[in-house]
């Protein structure tokens, strides 16, 4: 289910201005009724960053990083959560239930505990203790799993057999991918409504290159961007652990549902069978974008490069994606002169236990 | 030595529309001559929010929290720090150097990577691993010291005896002070150029104590804040491991000049023998406010409330501020219809090993 809006051209974008720095700015494409229902945490409006030292390094012309890791609880699972609770609230949910990589369970156990609703959180039991523990401390039922995300998805089936709690899964309710479209409105309001050539995505459930691309077609028939202003590129980045669209796009599979991905230091990226695996195809397609794995090694180099030239302590998603910009960039799909936007989505804080003394 | 610019009242508050949600927004109230040597993450701008539940279980009428932990690095140091970046890059400096009880550090080494600048980082021995191994990814040379912040200080005056690197110890350069007074800008534009009745802030070196009285005593000046804008009462909360400010004004020392303090869980807190310590006591007897000390346990009982009522973890510093809250309002200081607003000045991120299976 996506949600679909009676969106027309007298909706100027003028009502943005002295509007809180939040991704409740675009409330008007948001599905919230009632501002009383909002349940925010400050969520949006981070920072794109101009990665000067890096581009010039590598001889290239724009580099710009959107830095997700600034959101309330470190990630940019703060927007979609902060929606799906805000909405759950509105409906008069009394608790909700979620399996997750790491972030997501955060970011749920924190909307959850400042809604006053209960929060059940399911995630592999080698996700690093700090996911865990900021779950505890915000008051969370954590249960840990064998397993990867589609291993927990089961377990939260059982858990919720019964349907008491809301099951907030990655794009088995429309809100949370709706609050995740608000990074693409945030790209374009940033850059003074022009576009970046490319933009690279950590995609492992994918709702937000899903979303992004949904906001710049809502954006479109509003008339937010001009008919002159090309859309984006758009990369879905994966790990080389657990890269189900890779290979799906090379014909080794009809699609991902009996794939079997493996751990990767990237926890968010370990998403085997994604759901949304039909949708991200589609935005590749129309984007004229394509796909590309990274090694857990890699993401560390990336990683290296990112903090030590440009003060950025990103998670190995954001590593990846840095990675992937110099892969596409020595097969020649993508030129120096491009201006190339990386999606970081996350701090790299939670994820010390993955990368320990590999500065 | 504390910046003072040619004020009047031909500056209109109406520059800040469409500005970028970040400190610089305030660039004509910093010292910077030419935006090319901004050394910026997108720091600032930090949200406002209301803690209504937890008002609702203590009877209260407003208490808004500013959440300093979604700055760049996790802390309120970022604005300190990327104003002393930018000022050192405009000067020409090639490194700095910074004794630090761990949140200053992390963001200085970030800075300096980002300008392209040597780092060093003295730190007690005792701090959490995370902030040490961040400054290592941000390619710092990190010195670790047996003692608190005085006892690193004194090893940088060492290591730098012969003027190397610019010092950026607290208050030792005009410049941090600078970028840490755009919180009380933020605090009065986040709400609509009205003031709350009391401040509750953390005070180990005191800086942004003493940078926020001085942002309302300059919006003063320039007309941004209305005749009739009453300015808060600011409380100063310390550790009780670590309190030379209570013991200065119990008149039990004539100074904290020669205080002894233990180390405290809320680390940014063990200063015990703040530079500022006069400015600090000057703002609390202008503003009518007090100084208010906090134990170890107290902070992790305030962390719990603000994790399972509000969705926020934050540092040891930030269960403090609200703990000294319920500590004023039992003494009948502070009352229950006051607008309190706590300054949470970190994530509770870095400090998790200091509070590990307390929730």
């Amino acid at each position: 289910m996506l949600a679909r809006y009676m969106l027309d051209q007298s909706l100027s974008k003028d009502v943005l201005h002295g509007r809180p720095a939040t991704m409740w700015r675009y409330q008007e494409q948001l599905p919230l009724l009632d501002n009383d229902h909002m349940v925010s945490l400050g969520e949006g409006m981070t920072p794109l960053l101009t990665l000067n030292r890096l581009a010039a390094r590598h001889g290239l012309a724009t580099v710009t990083l959107k830095d997700e890791g600034q959101n309330p609880t470190g990630s940019f699972k703060a927007r979609g959560l902060s929606m799906a609770i805000s909405k759950a609230k509105e409906l008069g949910v009394e608790g909700c239930i979620i399996p997750t990589a790491g972030n997501a369970g955060v970011a749920m156990a924190a909307y959850c505990a400042k809604a006053g609703m209960a929060a059940t959180v399911v995630m592999p039991r080698h996700t690093p203790q700090a996911f865990k523990e900021e779950c505890y401390w915000y008051g969370a039922d954590v249960h840990l799993i064998d397993g990867l995300i589609n291993d927990c998805a089961a377990h939260v089936r059982q858990l919720n057999a019964n349907g008491q709690w809301l099951d907030v899964s990655t794009l088995k309710e429309p809100y949370r991918i709706e609050g995740k479209k608000t990074m693409g409105y945030e790209i374009a309001e940033q850059m003074n409504w022009q576009l970046p050539d490319v933009i690279l995505y950590p995609a492992g459930g994918g709702t937000g290159l899903i979303g992004i691309w949904k906001a710049f077609r809502e954006m479109q028939e509003m008339g937010w961007l001009a008919p002159d202003v090309k859309l984006p590129r758009m990369v879905a980045v994966q790990a080389a652990n657990c890269c189900p669209l890779i290979e799906t796009l090379a014909g080794r599979q009809p699609n991902s549902q009996n794939y079997n991905g493996r751990p990767t230091i990237a926890n968010g990226l370990a998403v085997p069978r994604p759901l949304g695996e039909a949708l991200m195809l589609k935005v590749l397609e129309e984007s004229n974008g394509t796909a590309v794995s990274i090694t857990d090694d890699e993401m560390v180099e990336g990683m290296r490069e990112l903090s030590r030239l440009e003060g950025l302590f990103v998670a190995p998603e954001g590593g990846a994606i840095w990675m992937a910009a110099r892969q596409l960039l020595k097969t020649g799909w993508l030129r120096e002169n491009e201006h190339m936007l990386l999606l970081n989505t996350g701090s790299g804080q939670k994820y010390m236990a993955n990368v320990e003394g590999r500065y």
